[in-house]
């Protein structure tokens, strides 16, 4: 995959970015200090989502890769007034502080929203969602543990506990339900006790499912049963099209849950701010890890937040972001059933920001290779791009490892209904040309 | 300590806060969920150098301890107009976004005014300094690796290492020179083979020396005949008040030196912004290690600093900066020598923010106990504190470890000459009441 996006970059004559970069250095011999790395860093490369960001920031580019949530659906003006009344107000915003509690009472009632009653002591501020992934991957696994996620998961939860060097065990990705809660079941039944389990509950990444709520109630019975932490990672709980979600797992177990909850997706990425929501007697050990990982979050990205959410426009905000990306989801799985009726499969998403399509690669007789060949042809040929399959798989040896090479996420966060449409025939004009 | 901060507090009748929470948390019995934690973390308890942050926010606190930037140096305003700025102007200031190039450029010219040549392509932004220590802790050291730190160190790195259960090595911390470089060759000539050395140049925390150049070039000496990578932290690098301070190792080698540099202490720590430079070719590792942290930093903050630095308006702040900070070290210095010349010795730092003061036991007959205690009644007594030296202490057992127990650390950074000199009076009062 890597050499295929660096390929298609090339053929773009796109200036040099990081991962032409990061390629050449590759090519180049060794210094000792290349040596001196960690063992675990060594066969490491970069996330494929995250060259992804690089790759479709350029002009021209129709992306259905990325979940890059809509810029233009910011509430930029507002977030720019509560920084400012917050500067000209509070000489502490700049200065190291500790966790700004008015924020955690609001983090309380966002809960609330999602169906989760909790307590202002049971929230600690994170760097984004990705720092309470890693924050707990630190907290619960360590060298050589056993670590349960799902067949296609979150390539940041790998890139978590990769340094570990854990002993991966897959379940299977169902196309309608998620994680196969029952798979789950009989391995635990067999013996099988894991560190840590990781699930993304609505809005499924990559699938954009929901597990229902029998198959939630189940896994925290199991996690209570087999005594195993649950890492639940909710970053698009509130992005509910069709009626709220079920309530989270946090909502049915208060012990064995771990959330993981983030404004990136309900306000916007560039704060770098989300929370994570766990039993009170454990905050004082994440604390520990989070201190060593970054100290603190931002005192003034806190306090504008919380000047943000008292102005009250949050509501409608939520509203128009359902709105507009029910629009979008919409016009996705139009655009696939005019266009790919009959020769592809995909899943029904009521939330989240993306769609994953399975082809049926019979009947796409004009494929040579697999999706991340595909991609290549869909950068250079039609200026469309997607994440392909693979980039969501486990390691290659992984128990229960599913390859993902015949499959594609497609994201319809960033695009209008009209760009999908015509991203999507662009896609599938590569079967017919 | 931590029972003697507890109990101060209690004394001084504040309201429950994270230190009591933590204590009770720790009182009560242990849920299963406690029992899934990896190992490291069972035995390890939060830095009192960050407990202290809440303990000397309370009102009526001459704090002498935290090393916190005065605020009333922050550039709020004009940190403020850049912010509104960005925000006004770029629709990508709040979205996922590359390494924001201007930024880079930026920091390649602070670097310049540090006296070290680099390129843009070295330079990768971190959530502040201590995010930077965390990633090379994780690129380099591995479980139970060899480890060289000084004797007294920074928490924040013992923190960062912690999880690898390391093999400590500490190096005596000289109260004029800093960082003991001959003993160091002496270990190496021995057999010792660290994976990582860590060092504070300039501005040592906690001793507040600096290394002097021949003693820098001897060690970036050691570290390329011996192969072994430096991690060279330089919070307080610009904020020298007597001339500038002697260019950073990585000014001498630029194979083995990582520098992590910060905008905490020169413009606000609130920002949680910093950077490493390293050889280029490891960039796209340690990127693996940021992305699996916390994905990237702000593309707000690095555009607001961007603009912010655009404004010209920095030399003249970092001149602010270092003329009221001179004053405070000065006043600190002369409170010492007007109170505690013949009872104690302390160091004679050139910049940064700490002195170090050693506390003449025998010549001090009223103190019972250690310096932990003696927080204690500071703070209950005399309503000032300091940070105690065992805080900067390395585990027991550690080899070539030093107690710190009559020593402790002084920080002049948020205090006016006036209220330093009536600390330093409060301080001694405790000796002779």
């Amino acid at each position: 995959v890597s050499r295929a996006i660096h390929r298609s970059k090339t053929d773009l004559s796109a200036s040099s970015g990081p991962i032409v970069a990061e390629i050449e250095a590759e090519a180049r011999p060794q210094a000792p200090i290349e040596r001196a790395l960690a063992g675990w860093i060594a066969t490491r490369s970069r996330s494929v989502l995250r060259e992804m960001v690089t790759l479709v920031a350029r002009p021209g580019i129709l992306s259905l890769a990325g979940g890059l949530p809509d810029m233009a659906l910011f509430p930029q003006a507002a977030y720019a007034r509560a920084l400012a009344e917050v500067l000209a107000a509070d000489p502490r915003a700049l200065q190291y502080q500790p966790s700004f509690a008015p924020l955690r009472d609001q983090v309380v009632e966002l809960m609330r929203l999602r169906g989760v009653e909790c307590s202002a002591e049971s929230v600690l501020f994170v760097t984004g969602a990705q720092q309470g992934i890693d924050l707990c991957a630190r907290l619960f696994v360590e060298d050589r543990s056993v670590v349960v996620h799902e067949a296609l998961t979150y390539t940041g939860f790998q890139q978590a506990i990769a340094p570990f060097r854990p002993e991966i065990v897959a379940v299977p990705s169902h196309r309608e339900h998620g994680f196969d809660v029952e798979a789950l079941a009989e391995q635990l039944a067999s013996g099988l006790r894991p560190r840590l389990i990781y699930v993304v509950p609505d809005g499924h990444n990559p699938l954009g499912v929901s597990l229902s709520l029998s198959r939630r109630q189940r896994l925290v019975e199991l996690a209570r049963h087999y005594q195993v932490p649950i890492l639940e990672d909710d970053p698009y709980g509130l992005l509910a099209y069709d009626g709220d979600f079920a309530p989270p797992l946090r909502a049915l177990d208060e012990d064995w849950v771990i959330y993981v909850g983030s404004f990136s997706k309900i306000l916007a990425p560039g704060l770098r701010l989300g929370w994570l929501v766990m039993p009170p007697r454990l905050i004082p050990k994440v604390t520990i890890v989070k201190e060593a990982s970054d100290l603190e979050c931002s005192a003034l990205t806190q306090r504008a937040v919380q000047g943000y959410l008292s102005q009250g426009d949050f509501p409608a905000h939520l509203a128009r972001l359902r709105a507009a990306y029910r629009a979008r989801r919409d016009a996705l799985l139009g655009a696939l059933e005019g266009h790919f009726a009959g020769s592809a499969t995909w899943t029904r998403p009521r939330g989240g920001m993306f769609v994953w399509v399975d082809l049926d690669l019979a009947r796409l007789g004009a494929l040579a290779g697999d999706t991340a060949e595909l991609l290549r042809r869909a950068v250079d040929e039609q200026g469309v791009a997607f994440v392909p399959g693979v980039a969501f798989a486990a390691p290659v040896g992984t128990r229960g490892r599913e390859s993902g090479t015949s499959s594609l996420r497609l994201s319809f966060s960033s695009l209008s209904p009209d760009q999908i449409e015509q991203a999507v025939a662009r896609l599938a004009s590569l079967f017919t040309n």
